[in-house]
C-alpha cells in the first residue's frame, strides 16, 4: 500500500467508514424472513472479533449450543487473503459442516458479486449452503426474542419488553462511539479523524463509568443486551486496543468503576469462559488488518499482565440481588 | 525496507546491537586528553533521546550552563534522512553556533569516511568545528568529575569516590538492561529476541523497584549519577517505549515504588525542567526510526494522561534527610 491508495474504507478526511452489512434478512416467522430452526444455522466466528464474539456470548447464555452450531476460525487472517478469515484450526484446515477453507467461500457462493469484507459474524444456512445473515447489530436481539422456543429452560431475559426502547438507545451509542469507536482510533488516516474520535470514546467510557458508579449492571440489577456488547469492547481494550489503536487516554484497569464491572462479567458463565485473550492478542497484534505492512517482521507484545482479571471486584454491593440475570416468569415455548 | 534488506545494527538472529561510539577520547588535563575548558564546547541534543537527556540533567544540576552551551535538535527526524537530526526549531534551521542544519554535518566534517548514525548527545568542538566527543556512556561522569572547577558553588557531588565501584556496576546493569533494554524490545526483528530483552527488562525493573521499598534513591538518601541514567528510561515508559516498543507487562505508574521514585525525581530541578513528554511522544510515535514505513500516515496518540505525574509521591519519608543532593564539602575549584 502506498500514501496514494487509500482503503476502500476510509473517507476522504481520514476517517474510518465501516462498510454496511449485506444479508440482513431478519429471523421469524413471516413469509420472507429466515425461518427459526434447531439445526439449521451454523455461527461462523472468530474469537478475535468484538461483533462475533457478542452473539456467540448470547448464544451460551441463553443456552442456544444444541439448536446452532459453532465453527471457528483461526485469529490469524490467511496472508494472500488479508481481510479473509480461515478455519486453519479444523483438520485439514476446513470447517467441517460447511467444507470451505476461508470465509470468503461461502459469501462468493452466496452472491458471486459480493464485493465487500467476508465479515463474522455470519450464520450460514447449513440446508442451502449459503449464508443467511450477517447482521452483527441485530444478531443477539433475534438470538434473544425470536429464538425462544429453542432456549434453556429458566434462560434469562436479556431483553426485557419494557426496556427495550432505553437498551436499542443505549446500543447505538455504544455501538458508534465504543464499538466502533476503538476501529475509528485505530484506523483513522489523518490526525483530525483520530482525535475526534479518542475523545468521543473516553468521554463515552466516562459516562458509563460514572453510571456503573451506583448500578451494578448497565440497567440495574441484571445482565442485559447492553452490557454483552459494551463487554466484548472492553475485554479487548487493554490487551489490544491500548497499544494497536493508540486508545490510550488510560487503559481499562484505570477506571474505577468500569474495571470491577468488567471483571464481574468475566467471571459470569458465557463471558469469561468465551473470551480467548491469547487469540484477541495474536489477532490485534500479528495479522493482517486494512493497514498491514508486510515486509516488517511482527511483534506479538507480552504484556499486558493477565492475572489482574481474577482480582475481586466487590461489585455485588451494588446489587439488591444474588442473580446476575432476569429470569423470564413464563418460558415461551 | 523489504524483509529482505535487513537494518544495520540487527543481527542475525533478529537482536538490536546499538553501534559502538567514534569519538571516545576522554576530557581530562593529560596530554591526548580533550582539554577541558569553559566556552569551548557546545552540546548537542534533542529532548527526546535518553542518551543526551541524562548529559543535559547533569549540566543543570552542577550549574554547567555557563561553561558549555547547548544546541537542541527538533524532535522529528529529517524525513528524507531517518536516522539524522535537524536543527529546525533554530532560527533559518541552523544550530547558531556550529553553522549546521543537520547533525551529520558535523560528523562528516570531523570525519569524512564516518558511516555510523549521527548520534546525540555529542560535545563539539566550537574552536575546532569538530566533534569532540560522544561517549553517552561516560559523559555524565565527565561533566561529574574532571569538569568539577566549573561547577556552581555548593554543587552536589553526583559520582561520590567511595561508590564509584558500586555506581560503575550498577550503570552496566541499567545500560544493558533498561537503557538499551528498551531498545532490544523495540527494534527486535525476532519474536525469540523481543522476547528475551523483555522479560531481561521486568526482572531488571523488579529488582529496582523492590530496592526502592526501603531507600529513597538507588544509593539512598542522595541522588547520584545512577538515578539520572535510569530516571531517562522512566520518563519514556509510560509516553513512549510502552506502546511504541511493547514494553507493556505493565506501566511505570503500576509500579508501587518506581513510580513515586520517578515523580520524586521528576519534581527536582534538573529533571522535570528538562522533560518534554511532547517532543518525546512526537519522535517515538511519528518520527523515522531504523524501521520506518514512511508511506503510512502516522499517528500521535493522545494518550496517556500526563497529569499523574503531579501527585504526591511521599517518598520523604524514606529519607533521613531533606536533601536530596550530598553537597561537596570541599570544593575543587
Amino acid at each position: 500500500m502506498t500514501s496514494q491508495q487509500k482503503p476502500k474504507e476510509i473517507s476522504k478526511d481520514g476517517k474510518f467508514v465501516r462498510q454496511t452489512n449485506d444479508f440482513t434478512t431478519p429471523f421469524g416467522n413471516e413469509p420472507g424472513q429466515l425461518p427459526v430452526e434447531a439445526g439449521r444455522y451454523r455461527l461462523l466466528w472468530s474469537p478475535v472479533c468484538p461483533w462475533a464474539h457478542r452473539s456467540v456470548i448470547v448464544r451460551r447464555i441463553l443456552g442456544l449450543e444444541d439448536a446452532i452450531s459453532l465453527g471457528t476460525a483461526s485469529p490469524m487472517r490467511p496472508k494472500l487473503l488479508h481481510v479473509d478469515w480461515e478455519f486453519s484450526l479444523d483438520p485439514d484446515g476446513v470447517d467441517p459442516v460447511m467444507g470451505i477453507r476461508f470465509m470468503s467461500e461461502i459469501y462468493q457462493k452466496t452472491d458471486p458479486e459480493y464485493s465487500g469484507r467476508p465479515t463474522v459474524p455470519v450464520f450460514v444456512d447449513v440446508k442451502e449452503q449459503k449464508v443467511a445473515n450477517n447482521d452483527y447489530f441485530r444478531l443477539t436481539n433475534y438470538l434473544e426474542t425470536v429464538w425462544a422456543p429453542f432456549h434453556k429452560e429458566h434462560a434469562p431475559d436479556l431483553y426485557p419488553e419494557e426496556l427495550r426502547v432505553e437498551i436499542d438507545a443505549l446500543n447505538d451509542i455504544i455501538f458508534h462511539d465504543i464499538n466502533n469507536g476503538v476501529y475509528k482510533c485505530g484506523f483513522a488516516r489523518s490526525q483530525e479523524a483520530y482525535e475526534e474520535a479518542f475523545d468521543t470514546l473516553f468521554a463515552r467510557l466516562d459516562e458509563l463509568d460514572e453510571r456503573l458508579s451506583t448500578k451494578r449492571f448497565l440497567f440495574g440489577d441484571y445482565v442485559t443486551d447492553s452490557d454483552i456488547r459494551l463487554y466484548a469492547t472492553l475485554a479487548r481494550f487493554d490487551v489490544a486496543y491500548y497499544n494497536a489503536f493508540n486508545t490510550n487516554r488510560n487503559r481499562l484497569i484505570d477506571f474505577p468503576n468500569l474495571w470491577g464491572y468488567a471483571r464481574d462479567l468475566y467471571e459470569t458463565k458465557g463471558f469469561g469462559d468465551t473470551t480467548d485473550f491469547h487469540s484477541i492478542k495474536i489477532h490485534y497484534h500479528l495479522s493482517t488488518t486494512i493497514d498491514s505492512h508486510e515486509d516488517k517482521p511482527k511483534i506479538l507484545p507480552k504484556g499486558p499482565d493477565l492475572s489482574v482479571w481474577h482480582t475481586p471486584h466487590n461489585r455485588q454491593a451494588l446489587s439488591k440481588k444474588e442473580e446476575k440475570f432476569l429470569i423470564r416468569e413464563v418460558q415461551q415455548k
